[in-house]
């Protein structure tokens, strides 16, 4: 067969596979957003075997060596960056792991964590962290034997940052994190000692639930989110899911006495649901190239339009006329300035999902940290508490009074993710070095914002970021954008600067 | 292999296809109610994927070899009725049926279809019947072939009621028909000349959208369709469906200015629930045991509580007052027996779907005599405008002013469905037979209707109809029912004193 047809034939049965896990896709976003709940069983009978045709198609040998025949196209190495050897790229590395890792690991891992998850919601229930151990014991005894088949370098983590964030490593991450984690620290106890303090009452004044959801509509729609081709829904956990090439679905929760979480939480999501609209479609669809780079740059658009412009001061310049409007009555009293303090409150808590911009990255780096340890042995995994509160304590400056708001808050471990979490500090780094990067391009976008114009922002974003694809690597991607790696800085004085004015914090840092 | 080993491993494949079959049946359930529509050509692909998934494993060889060795089990024999042997007979009969068309004839059957539909919107849109004719012939000219690969003893028309209503021949609906036909319409030219009208504009009277939702809820509630295990939502059609063993979905469709309409249409999706519900789950889950007799024993249902029950006037003595109090000073001057009275109109109409219990199987006659004289060639398409609005003037005394409200306005022939027709005349005479046995099993109904005890006669449908899956045939299901075979006598003498109460008719028929 010439390298062509095997080609022609390798993205028939990629798009074959893509049309399965768009499906499973929608039996899983069905399932948080209306399925009656005792359908569960049948509808993780559907899930499993759709998982189990992609797998079972992925993996074949036939897979493999089609991608192989295709790759022996002499064209290829004329354009690197062509569609056809990103594809080709990107599947011959997937196909690869899916490959190192054998049957009998990948099914009790998947029996492991399905269980490790019952345990871990009786654990945190109880707030006893013993129910759990025995559970994450098995976890990172599995992790560990997972990073040895997928292979590493330098550190068994690196096995696992390959998975979530590829190209990133341990000795990257060991340089970032010390600094960022001292620099945060500071700046948090600054911002405590500071004597501006923001009236959160503000933000627990009650609001009908069904004019949350029209105002988090017109927040979504307006920094460019395309209900055309999209929808928000009610699900427990926010999430944001593309199930086609024309839609994308996102997901929050309303409380009526909470506002401001949904509608941060819509801003966050789209920001993830205008990335997936922004990819390429057509033929590029269902293809590497069509789709997102890495979990941090998918991170990083969702904290761009939930932080960097969702809580700017400018942008509730134009939106709070129209949050007065929307909840007649409730706040005439409150000026946009204070919504926007209140807004952007930074206090050391105890949960990482609720936490703000300035200490979120403590509660990862306190994770990273200890899931490191725990591949290495140099912790083990009884030990997770003491180590946690620990950290808890250095970083933040407070402890959990139990492990169910310790150690025990998070899925993340009892799925068996351990190296999934620097993907959100990523994302804030990518997030502030995009940011600085567009307005050097565009020039003044706070008084834009003011305007409600966030148009030429999406288009940037569009245009930089969203519409290659897979092409790059997100390091590499990130260079092209702003032209320098990845770095702390623009984060951290993006942080300084907008929290020393919030909190009249002298020049520190 | 022995026959017992073949029927398990038949009974896996069969649960599997299922698994497939209720993952599309949630895609088309999303296409109807969320999917944003610029996801059509997506949403198609992934259909199209998983039908040919389930027709390919559906028809293999390997199927046929199960069924055929798990039918020499001489253990079969004794029990004809037990579980084994129902699944078997069915998988047997739909394989067989399945294996006689030819593989391109399905898909030209298919691709024609497809196009017939796109011509059948555009000649209802202008009105223009010669826009359709040449995908009408080629319908026809399909359906004779279809019947003759899948063959018929007496009449070509047989083999297409065996595909909806299996056991169901020409013979039978030729002694059903013309009599029915005959009294239906003199039972509508009676009403006509009555000079009691009921007041419809009782049923134009504005209510608000959200209201009228929670009310649908409130009914379909009452009558017994249980929401821990379904849901109602919007389409523009209304449908039911089944998408596991616990989950159940109804839809509507709401109008400000005719509420009545989502009333009784969601009393009839909720009676298509109902059943779905109470069909066998566990083991029989997903096997003919489990799954429902036909269409017409479905429609049966459906029909039963939308009108027996839904337009019993000793119903709305129970829910007219909860009617008064949902809609706040709406009917403060309207009774229930005005309510009542309107909302069971009759009156010669050309649209089938807007039709009412006497006129609507004058249309369904009309349809079935025409279908059957195309099959034979005793009519040719061309014909069909003037046989259509011959046979108007004949039962109904009424003509069309043009096709797209006569021979264009329901989609089946476009779908290629000829011989789905008859089963909507078999949902109503079932449902008159069933509620007379009812009747006579639970004493009397109204008296309960008027209490709002809906509660004995679902449960009497649950263990009398439902809970059977497909054990029996629809007609010998009816025979063990309700003692004789199917007659058009419990329906007429129904809406003779029904309507002759309402209208205030001296006695005729």
């Amino acid at each position: 067969m010439d390298p062509s047809t095997a080609y022609t034939q390798l993205l028939a049965r990629m798009r074959e596979i893509d049309l399965l896990g768009s499906t499973a896709g929608l039996l899983g976003w069905d399932q948080e957003t209306g399925m009656p709940a005792p359908n569960a069983e049948h509808r993780g009978n559907q899930l499993a075997l759709l998982s189990g045709m992609i797998h079972e198609k992925f993996t074949a040998p036939e897979t493999g060596a089609l991608i192989d025949q295709a790759l022996t196209d002499p064209s290829l190495g004329a354009e690197p960056d062509g569609d056809k050897a990103v594809n080709l790229r990107e599947w011959k590395r997937d196909y690869e792991h899916a490959k190192r890792l054998p049957q009998d690991l990948v099914e009790e891992f998947s029996r492991v964590s399905s269980q490790a998850q019952v345990a871990w919601v009786e654990a945190r229930a109880k707030k006893d962290f013993k129910v759990f151990l025995p559970w994450l014991e098995k976890v990172v005894g599995l992790t560990k034997r997972q990073a040895d088949y997928l292979g590493f370098t330098d550190h068994p983590y690196d096995a696992l940052l390959e998975e979530y964030e590829p190209g990133l490593t341990v000795k990257e991450l060991d340089a970032l994190f010390p600094p960022l984690l001292e620099k945060l620290a500071d700046l948090s106890r600054r911002i405590q000692a500071s004597k501006q303090k923001p009236d959160t009452s503000i933000l627990k004044r009650p609001c009908p639930v069904d004019k949350q959801v029209k105002f988090c509509k017109l927040l979504a729609g307006h920094i460019g989110f395309d209900f055309t081709q999209g929808r928000l829904d009610v699900s427990a956990h926010p999430f944001s899911t593309g199930l086609g090439p024309a839609d994308t679905r996102l997901t929050t929760r309303f409380d009526e006495r909470d506002f401001s979480n949904a509608f941060f939480s819509t801003l966050h999501e789209a920001g993830h649901g205008i990335y997936d609209q922004g990819l390429p479609v057509g033929e590029r669809y269902g293809t590497p190239r069509g789709a997102a780079v890495s979990l941090g740059i998918h991170e990083s658009q969702s904290r761009l339009w939930e932080n960097l412009v969702g809580r700017h001061p400018s942008t509730w310049k134009f939106f709070f006329p129209k949050l007065q409007h929307a909840f007649p009555g409730v706040f005439d009293d409150v000026t946009a300035e204070a919504f926007t303090f209140a807004a952007n409150r930074s206090a050391p808590s105890f949960i990482r999902t609720e936490s703000d911009e300035v200490t979120y990255n403590l509660h990862i780096g306190l994770r990273y940290g200890i899931e490191k340890d725990l591949m290495t042995g140099k912790l083990a995994p009884k030990d997770v508490p003491g180590a946690w509160n620990e950290a808890m304590r250095k970083f933040l400056g407070v402890v959990p009074p139990d492990d169910a708001v310790g150690c025990l808050q998070d899925v993340h471990w009892s799925h068996g993710s351990l190296g999934y979490f620097p993907t959100y500090t990523l994302g804030n780094l990518y997030s502030a070095q995009f940011f600085e990067a567009a307005k050097r391009d565009l020039g003044d976008l706070p008084a834009m914002f003011e305007k409600g114009k966030f148009g030429p922002l999406k288009k940037w974003l569009n245009e930089k970021i969203h519409t290659h694809g897979k092409r790059h690597r997100a390091g590499e991607l990130c260079k092209l954008v702003t032209g320098k790696p990845l770095s702390t800085e623009p984060f951290l004085s993006y942080l300084e600067d907008k929290f020393g004015k919030l909190y009249s914090l002298a020049d520190g840092g």
